[in-house]
């Protein structure tokens, strides 16, 4: 089957100003190459029905699918669908099922439905409906002479959920396939090092198809198989999986996990493993991004911010000696760190991250020197950290990277736990 | 002088498959707008340097100005500048500044220059260069029958920086005229009220305007005046802000801030001030929020992350009794939490926050409820916010806001102490 090609169109005039940035863009267009849907282009209009029918004109002279995102609401602007439908010779017909469930969300939510709030459930004749679970405005797929528009609200939070449960499985029709992946997420590897060791894989197997993504200190690879039904799928990642762990296990983190704290936190609740965090520099980042993940009350004792060297004696017991000989940003002060909040917390891992996350240069230490320990009754470590970065992101980029760090270690000392 | 109008093409295929979340025509959209340059179209394309023709021979069939991002890197895909300055007519030519720049570039950052980085230092005959102190790529503006093309690098901790020095001061000579903007930062009023109360000064004034941007809990105003130079800019700016804070003063926080925790930090500094957090269901959001801010060492003492009953009572304090009869999620344990903190460290303003970010409820309370509570000297209060929202943001949005709160209850008891 020859590959299809699509170009995703963002209408709204808050995108078009730079008031909202165009986030629905890079998602459509990750989603549409695990579909194996190419995307040339990708454009933006306001929310003008000329420009709107110029754009879909252009749009389908170079691809076969548009991919529409906006317009979609209640008010007089939102003209998305009358533009779309009417460019297709399409009427606008009252879809009953959509009318009901919008009423049952303005029920659910409290609020008052409006007359003009009815406009949303008219979509055009012949149209594949998505529901909208999230929202009031539902999506559909029109379909006419080989040309199809997919239409999606704006609002992110509408248009994922919308997007994976209604658009992947019509596309998939289209291409008589199922698709499935897993993303596997590694710590400790930059993304061409780990390139590197999967070249040959990569280059070797189409399907599954493996894809790296870099995020800020690490790497996600998705690996995406394409069958006739999921077991099948299933069946073609599983050897990929392994073969990938064979390659480089000794950094992957976790499989479908979304990030470092939820992969923390759930062994540390698989183990029934305690923690706390004293932290210097980060300033909280690391008890704020365990605490992001839904259940850390299980296994997060405290986390304490000490900031000042009286703090770091008073709260952690770090003894005067060691500030005084070693300075707050040293391989001592976060051992004595993490080993006073252990001992005050009662908690079965301790750690400890202090340095000088900048602009200026702190204790007669550089900007970008961080320490970090961690304390447990199995396993000890302090580690230094470097970080050469000095424009006006580097304290964020510092202080981010610091707490991944130290999430990392929570994950890595719960699982030497069972070993030791 | 009619309406000048600029369409942004965006350059990159990691932009194109969704890998890079395309912020950087949000950016330049806004500005464009405060440099009252009209915007229409926004495109995407990749690095392919016949799809990249035919967008710009599309944008400059609607648009004077085609403001260009990436593709100026030293690899052999990085094809913007040679494809641009082909469809000019222009040869690339060595720019010798930007080639001693970037040596000097090298040699700070410690690593070595190779042959290929020398091709960024080719730049269209006849081109404005524009400087790139925070990266090796210079841009460039281009010029031919009234036609103009800014090239700009794609990093945006490139891109922004030499937005604002070079190309606004470009556009800004093009119109012959000086923009210069304050931003006011409200909290506490949403953004339809805002503008319900200031509507009428907006509609009356084109010069300055003033432009609304809402943001998480948050709106920021941006007024900005156009003038033949900085003086007459500022002495149009002054009244205007005058007139914003006479109708809606109570809400200002700060000025050209840019945020609830820079404000705090600040005016604690200017009052010799400290301040110290006990976080439960925020986890730590306050306390790096707090510090983000260079120079939060001065004035914030500790943070204090106790999220479970027993670390409240062993470290903050709170009475056993207290936590039985009113639960972790109270009036009670927020005041209680807010004055042992303060206690703890000896700050001048002690922070409690507590409460159910969901997704489940606990402690008998709902997903949403959380309390608040300061404690200082001068003052003491504790506050009940509920928010309802059950989506799968919920508690990032809940945390967020909740920390928003605190941050801002800190600068208004800070405020408070003087008039005390």
């Amino acid at each position: 089957m020859k590959a299809m090609s699509a170009e995703i169109l963002c209408i709204g005039t808050e995108i078009l100003m730079g008031n909202i940035v165009n986030t629905n863009a890079a998602y459509i267009a990750k989603e549409l190459a695990v579909l194996g849907i190419n995307v040339y282009h990708q454009s933006v209009v306001g929310d003008n029905p000329g420009r709107l029918r110029e754009a879909l004109e252009l749009a389908f002279s170079r691809a076969d699918i548009v991919i529409t995102t906006g317009g979609l609401g209640p008010t007089y602007d939102d003209l998305s669908k009358e533009t779309i439908a009417a460019w297709f010779g399409k009427k606008l017909v009252l879809h009953q099922p959509s009318l009901d469930a919008m009423t049952r969300y303005f029920e659910k939510s409290g609020r008052v439905m409006t007359e003009n709030n009815k406009k949303q459930a008219y979509l055009p004749e012949g149209a594949e409906v998505f529901d909208n679970p999230n929202g009031t405005a539902p999506g559909c797929a029109i379909e006419k002479d080989g040309r199809i528009a997919i239409l999606l609200p704006g609002p992110p939070r509408e248009m994922q959920p919308m997007f994976d449960h209604f658009a992947v499985p019509y596309l998939s029709r289209l291409s008589g396939q199922v698709f499935r992946s897993h993303c596997l997420y590694f710590y400790g590897i930059g993304e061409s090092a780990l390139e590197d060791r999967l070249r040959e894989m990569m280059e070797k197997s189409s399907n599954p198809t493996v894809a790296p993504y870099a995020k800020t200190g690490e790497v996600m690879l998705r690996v995406t198989a394409r069958a006739e039904n999921e077991q099948q799928a299933e069946a073609l990642l599983q050897p990929a999986i392994e073969a990938i762990r064979a390659e480089a296990g000794e950094f992957l983190y976790g499989i479908d996990v979304d990030n470092l704290q939820t992969a923390a936190v759930r062994r540390l609740q698989e183990l029934g493993l305690q923690t706390a965090t004293a932290e210097s520099c980060t300033g909280g980042y690391v008890a704020k991004r365990l605490t992001d993940v839904s259940g850390a009350s299980e296994v997060f004792q405290c986390g304490l911010v000490t900031y000042s060297n009286g703090m770091k004696e008073q709260l952690l017991g770090v003894s005067h000696e060691t500030l005084e000989r070693y300075s707050a940003v040293s391989a001592e002060t976060a051992a004595e760190m993490a080993a006073g909040v252990r001992r005050v917390s009662g908690a079965d891992i301790g750690i400890g991250v202090t340095g000088n996350a900048g602009p200026n240069a702190s204790e007669g230490k550089p900007v970008g020197e961080v320490w970090l320990a961690v304390d447990s009754e199995w396993h000890k470590e302090t580690i230094p950290l470097t970080f050469f970065r000095h424009d006006q992101d580097a304290r964020e980029y510092i202080r981010y990277l610091a707490s991944s760090r130290a999430l990392h270690l929570i994950w890595k000392t719960a699982g030497m736990k069972d070993k030791s």
